[in-house]
């Protein structure tokens, strides 16, 4: 596959189980993994120093006053230095065949990049094929979405295409149902069969939703109920509970047809 | 309803949505309202100056950099002070008769306050009746809860225990029934009928997870299925799955009694 480079802020990542993550799933990435000294018996660390071993990834303890010098995020005492994660181009995606029918979800104009780690984090768990994101008016793969998505963003390819509108209409040319997430929707989004079907799941940004021009395109428009007169969800936690109500119905038409 | 003060970090609620929902719904919070000067022909901040006529809470346009001076969090050119949110208290809450049956969302454990607010904001979209948190190893209603929450806070009350185990024995007795999830669970969640009972949701703290004691009480411990060899959801996703298949049951269940 062609991969376009991430322009990371800093390349590196940070936090105990994106380290772990990494280790298990994209070692190569890794140049140097530091260690805060004052950690001593803890399992995890243990797991990382294990798996470096393992790995052949150099592993450094550096006292932990010259540690936080290195980074002022929340770090749970270890970073690892890597290479900077790829994207994955569409049209290699598209061309590559799925085992099943494929599942992606298309972030048009997540801007927080908690909320884009999050995703990435869901999708990972609940078996997508892919994130897909525009290059411009998006949060942008970097060190706070590596941590976020605990390292699933090793798991999951991550697809960034320059116009969504033209990522869109390659998606439906290549038998993918197009369906997006709209307060103003007509069905809730669990009576949609999300089963027998390649699909991309469309969320819109916090502040914005899914434009106007994604919403013409798309074959269904579905909403989450609100049961009280309140605005509504996180985007992520939005786009979970349509993932995982994807992923519900397949586990259990499965085992129907078992 | 006998209510505990929450010590606030800072009295203040801070971003354009979480001020409007506090206009909305506790006017009477709300000391007074600072607006960024340069802010001009927002749609949000209109909306905000018309409800803080309507209700009679003096807001004040002040120079942006004075207004940066107040308050160093993403504040989005809005703040407005505010008296504390009051916990309920979990025997009032329970003596108190619910219009059906009672779902609640009890947290073990989960210290991220982003956590916290997102779990209240779906808590409240889904229209269950409280949200239960222990005083001690978690996170409590601040500033950023509110934030996050989106001011989710001002509908669904918040009740604070002591103990967590005496709280979940006090909702057995009053016949809840205990669903915790765990990793380890024997059902996924889909699998257990959310309907035809009060129920508590349990979900365990980020790193933790729920702890041995409350897994002994539950009634029953389910999971949520992973499709890849990948650690777990971020526990707000997690709580949304599950917070939102119970809902989809019910609406399902309301459908067919028609």
């Amino acid at each position: 596959m062609k991969n376009n480079k991430i322009s990371h802020e800093k390349d590196f990542i940070y936090g105990r189980n994106a380290v772990i993550e990494a280790l298990l799933n994209a070692p190569d990435r890794i140049n140097k993994i530091l260690i805060s000294k004052n950690i001593t018996n803890d399992a995890k660390i243990n797991e990382i120093t294990q798996l470096a071993k393992n790995n052949s990834v150099v592993f450094q303890f550096v006292p932990k006053e010259r540690f936080d010098s290195f980074c002022d995020v929340a770090n749970q005492g270890v970073i690892a230095y890597v290479s900077p994660v790829s994207y994955t181009d569409l049209y290699d995606f598209l061309n590559t065949k799925q085992q099943d029918y494929a599942r992606v979800i298309v972030l048009d104009g997540v801007v927080d990049p908690h909320n884009l780690g999050a995703i990435i984090r869901t999708a990972a768990c609940a078996g997508y094929n892919a994130v897909i994101i525009p290059s411009r008016r998006s949060a942008q793969v970097n060190a706070t979405v590596e941590k976020t998505s605990a390292g699933a963003i090793n798991y999951i390819p991550v697809i960034q295409v320059n116009s969504l509108s033209n990522a869109i209409d390659k998606l439906k040319d290549n038998d993918y149902w197009i369906i997006a997430a709209d307060a103003h929707g007509k069905d809730n989004y669990f009576d949609i069969d999300f089963t027998d079907m390649n699909f991309a799941l469309v969320m819109g940004g916090e502040e914005t939703g899914v434009s106007k021009n994604t919403l013409k395109k798309s074959d269904f428009v579905v909403k989450i109920p609100m049961l009280r007169n309140f605005n509504s969800l996180n985007v992520s936690n939005a786009a979970c509970a349509i993932i995982y109500e994807s992923l519900r119905q397949n586990i259990c038409k499965s085992r129907k047809n078992k």
